[in-house]
């Protein structure tokens, strides 16, 4: 995300201030706005993915179908919402024919008991798709919720997508990447994100970087966050590459779809601390807020 | 919309068959899915729009941010809901910025106490948008509910937005075009929906053209349809045109965004009857399925 796709976001917020009392976090705020509904609430999103992108080169077209919705589905996850209904357009090339793309979207759907229960198609020089998901929650995560003295957790170790994908772009082949299934079929954390629901205090799904999301649970919640580099185990990054790129993928590199959350104590890979103060620290030095999930 | 378009909705009505019991119409049955929601019902549409498909020459870019809240409230209109959330994804040129855009989009919001809760931005050549609608309704008014002996309705004649186009691409200006406000800013019928929820038994709104709804009618309902043209006044295009294209551009043309709807007897510009049988008729000559709405 570049920074105008920013100021965007900022003016969007600005000009589309709920006005409605059943709208408890509007656009931009979150990864979902949050709407009440009786006694519990809605969770809403919607993202897009284009295949100029967002889709790593070999990319199978069931798989292109999985990651229009996981993305979407991450983002209910991150609200501990339990997904419902799904909808999508699709613009595509004149050639260009859905069956395997809707069969893998389907495969995923049917794992977490989403109806897919609409959609658009129109004709684009590129495949992009728009996708808009519903779920419920008895209680929402939000990223403005972090408390000083908590842990801070994530659901599996970040920068195994960008590494696969380095990989991937150096020569080797599909077979021979480290972490196919990360860049290639991410998996929505919304098991992890329902069980979390009733524990963690704040929570986001990482799309552009881990430092993207902590420095966005930081200033929403008015805390610092401190991560200690003894605490996270890089070993799967380092299996390929040095130390120094290892870390820089760990907290920088997009397209893993965890979670990160901060709880009293949770199940998780515990990588640092909320204390007072603001900004995100790592033993001490500024993490700077940058990220890439575009591949 | 073309052949092949038609095929996409048919696959995915196939692949997305609803397994969700609280899902009462799923993707491609009608012009929103309805989901059960304790004792009314929630119904939920996606419609994308693009400049060089869309909008037509010469349109202010808060009229294009109008025109894609308005196709989407038409689909929640012709349901008889009352709308109440909105999210968008919008893919823009480098050079574009979405103020005025958002500003057009939120007028139309605010007229039907609509709330924009979400959004996202990517990049691309043209402007494309997709919209999400979500609205709720006690009664829902579905295409397959037609029953013999209704009367059929239209909320306002059709083929002034086409007309107005026709005439824009033979030179005219803005300001010398007939119907400048059907082609620039359509209004969605969500008033006259919400009257149609407890009166009328079928419902559609009419974005291909009036010949595609009252086929679909037809057909979802298992009658056939018949026009009697004396019911019609086409004074409103004669004006402009011979009769032959004015009766051409009231039942093939496209963009007017009415509402077509079958009832005992309602509000409205009645146009024909339902009967006994399959089809759509007018004057005992066979209607065709066929339409257009793209620029």
């Amino acid at each position: 995300m570049n920074k105008s796709e920013w100021d965007v976001i900022d003016l969007a917020s600005g000009i589309f201030a709920p006005s409605r009392k059943d709208v408890v976090v509007g656009a931009g705020e979150d990864d979902c706005a949050v709407v009440e509904l009786g006694n519990r609430f809605m969770v809403l999103t919607s993202d897009s993915v284009r295949e100029s992108t967002d889709f790593p080169p070999q990319m199978e077209e069931w798989e292109k179908g999985h990651m229009s919705l996981a993305v979407n589905l991450s983002d209910i996850a991150a609200m501990g919402g339990e997904p419902a209904y799904f909808l999508y357009t699709i613009s595509m090339p004149e050639n260009f024919w859905p069956e395997e793309f809707f069969r893998g979207m389907r495969r995923l759907a049917e794992r977490y008991r989403v109806d897919v229960v609409g959609g658009d198609t129109d004709r684009c020089n590129e495949l992009c798709v728009s996708g808009f998901a519903i779920g419920f929650s008895e209680r929402v995560l939000l990223r403005r919720n972090a408390r000083v003295g908590e842990r801070v957790y994530i659901t599996d170790l970040t920068g195994k997508a960008q590494l696969s994908l380095d990989q991937l772009l150096s020569g080797m082949s599909r077979e021979e990447i480290a972490y196919p299934e990360k860049l290639y079929t991410p998996e929505p954390r919304v098991e992890e994100g329902l069980k979390l629901s009733s524990l963690a205090s704040a929570c986001t799904d990482i799309s552009d970087s881990l430092a993207v999301s902590l420095h966005q649970i930081a200033r929403a919640s008015g805390v610092r966050i401190e991560l200690r580099s003894e605490l996270v185990d890089l070993s799967p990054l380092e299996e390929f590459v040095r130390r120094d790129r290892a870390m820089e993928l760990f907290l920088y590199a997009g397209g893993d779809y965890e979670l990160v959350y901060t709880c009293e104590s949770c199940d998780g890979m515990e990588i640092g601390r909320v204390v007072e103060g603001k900004g995100v620290f790592m033993d001490g030095k500024t993490v700077e807020f940058r990220g890439y999930r575009h591949f």
